[in-house]
C-alpha cells in the first residue's frame, strides 16, 4: 500500500461493504472485513490513490476504518449510516470447487445511494462493482468524462433487472462476466460467441473469468488470453475477482494510458494482486504484500505464461 | 501431411486404431476413423516421419488405409489381425461438457502385442498412447536409446494396473494426464502438488492437460502454462489429447533438440494442430489441413496467448 497525498482521485471504486463469515474444508473465520470495495480498494492501493463509495453501519469496527486507512484508501465517499453494516456467510465446498452462501443480511446496504463527494467527480478510471443496475446508473450521472469504465455484475442482476443492466452495459468501457453469467445473459454457450454478443451491447472491451482457469479479453478485432497464476494453497477464494478487478484499474491508472498493451499489462498486474489475495482471507495477506512482491511475482508470470 | 521417403523412423506412436460412432448434440457419424494411433500419428506427419503400431481386423476399410499414405504415415509396424477392428461408440452430451461411452468392442485389439519392425528400434521420439502399461513395457523393451519418450495413460489403468504404470512413469521422459487422472492417481487436488509427486516418480516433464482451458507444463524446476487456443466452433473433441501429443512430439522430433525451450514450442504447435482437429470429425479437418496453416495459427496464438 502506498500512501497518496493528492487530493485528486485518480480511481473511484463503488462497491459493497461487508462484514463477512466464511468457512473453507479446512478453516472458519467470523466476522472478517469483506465486500467488493474493500477487496477491489485495497488491491488498486498498491497502483494509484484510489476512492472508495459504499456504505457501513454504525457497528463497524473502528479496527476495519484503520485498515482502509493504512492502504491509504480515501474514504470520503465512504458513508456511515445509522444501523448494521451488511453482512454475508457462506462455506466452500469439498476442493473449494463450489460457494454456498448461508445468509445474506443486506441491513444499511438495502437503502444505499451511492453519492460521490465533488472531488471525485473528475475521476479518470472507475470500477462500478458489483451493486444493483439501478445504482450503477445513479453513480454514471455523477461523473463528469470518465476515461475508462469498468463494469461487473451478478447472476442475480441478470434475473431481476436485466434491461436496466443492459443500458449499463452500453455505458462502459469494459466489462467483466464469469463463465457462467456471460452464458446466462446471452443464451449462447460457446464463449466467443458470448462475448461478442456482449461487446455488440457497447463495451469496447470484455473480460470473461474463468476462475483458476483465468480469464480471457475480447475487443472488436482481438483476444488475449490470461491464465491464473498457478497456485500451491488457495485458503480463501472470496473477492478473487474484485482484487483483479482493483488491481487490473489500480495498474491501469497508475500509467494512465488505455491502449491494448496498456490493458494486458494491467491484467497481469491485476492477476498478480490476485494471486496473492487468496493465500489469505480478508485482506490479511494484501495488508502484508509489498510492491517488490508484486513487481516479482509478474516478473515470473510472464515467464511461465509465455506462448513460444 | 508431407511424403517422407526416408526409411529411419523420427517418431514412432504406438497406440490403438479404431473404428468410432460418435454422437454431438447436433451430428451423428458412423464407422469413422478413430483411436490415438490414427489421431496421433496424423498429426505428427506434419512435421516428422513417424512410424504406427498398431492392430486392425481384416474388415478394416482400405480407404482408411489409403488415407494413412495419404498421411505419409508409415504403416510396417500396423498389424492386420483375422477379425474384427476395435469398435467404440460414445455420445456427447450437452455443450460437449461431458462424453459418455455407450459400446466398446476390443475384438483384435484383445490379444495385440505390439511389435517393433526392426527399423523402428532405434527410434529417437516415442509416443506411448493409452493402452494397458503391460505393452507400454513391452514396447519399450524393444526400443534401443530413445531420446524423448511420451506416455499417456487413462483411469481404467490407474484402477487396475497402478503397479505396472507406475513402473512405466519411471522409465519416460515425460506424462501427460488430465486433471482428473492426476489426482486420482496421486490422491492430491492442487494440480502443482499432483505434478510435483508425479515428478517424483521419475519423469522429467509432467504435462496435466485441462481441456478446453489448456494445459500446465511441470518440470523440476519450472512450471510452464500452455493456454488452450480458443475457437468458435467445436465439433468433436474426440481425440483431442492424441492429436495433441502427435503434433507435440512430431514438432519436438523436427527439430531435434529437446531443451525447455524447444519443449514449450512444440507444445504450442501440439496445441495448434489438436485445436485444427476438433473442427471436424474423425481425421477430415486434419486431412485438408497444410502446414502454412499451422504456422498462420502458430503465430495467432503466440500473440493472443502472450502475458505482457
Amino acid at each position: 500500500m502506498s500512501e497518496h497525498q493528492n487530493n485528486h482521485m485518480d480511481l473511484v471504486i463503488v462497491g459493497s461493504v461487508g462484514i463477512d463469515t466464511i468457512e473453507t474444508p479446512t478453516a472458519r473465520r467470523e466476522d472478517i472485513l469483506g465486500g467488493s470495495a474493500s477487496y477491489a480498494c485495497a488491491a488498486a492501493s498498491y497502483f494509484t490513490n484510489v476512492g472508495m463509495v459504499g456504505v457501513v453501519g454504525t457497528d463497524f469496527p473502528q479496527s476495519y476504518m484503520d485498515l482502509y486507512r493504512r492502504f491509504g484508501i480515501d474514504l470520503e465517499g465512504l458513508q456511515v449510516a445509522e444501523g448494521e453494516t451488511f453482512k454475508w456467510s457462506g462455506v466452500y465446498e469439498k476442493n473449494m470447487d463450489n460457494r454456498r452462501t448461508l445468509s445474506t443480511e443486506l441491513n444499511v446496504f438495502a437503502d444505499f445511494s451511492p453519492e460521490l463527494p465533488p472531488s471525485y467527480r473528475d475521476v479518470d478510471f472507475l470500477f462500478l462493482a458489483n451493486i444493483s443496475p439501478d445504482l450503477q446508473l445513479h453513480v454514471l450521472d455523477q461523473v463528469k468524462k470518465p476515461k475508462f469504465v469498468l463494469l461487473d455484475t451478478m447472476d442475480l442482476w441478470i434475473n431481476v433487472a436485466k434491461d436496466t443492466l443492459t443500458e449499463v452495459i452500453g455505458k462502459v468501457t469494459m466489462l467483466t462476466m464469469n463463465e457462467s453469467e456471460a452464458r446466462h445473459f446471452t443464451g449462447e454457450h460457446g464463449l466467443i460467441r458470448a462475448a461478442r454478443a456482449l461487446l455488440d451491447l457497447g463495451p469496447k472491451y470484455v473480460c470473461i473469468k474463468k476462475g483458476e482457469h483465468g480469464s480471457i479479453m475480447f475487443t472488436g478485432d482481438d483476444i488475449f488470453l490470461m491464465p491464473a497464476y498457478p497456485l500451491e494453497d488457495v485458503h480463501d477464494p472470496t473477492g478473487a475477482g474484485d482484487t483483479f478487478a482493483g488491481g487490473f484499474l489500480g495498474a491501469l491508472a497508475r500509467g494512465g494510458r488505455v491502449g491494448k498493451n496498456d490493458i494486458r499489462k494491467a491484467m497481469t498486474y491485476g492477476s498478480v494482486v490476485a494471486s496473492f489475495g487468496v493465500e489469505d482471507f480478508s485482506l490479511d495477506r494484501l495488508a502484508e504484500l509489498t510492491l517488490p512482491e508484486i513487481d516479482a511475482r509478474a516478473a515470473a508470470f510472464r515467464k511461465i505464461g509465455r506462448v513460444l
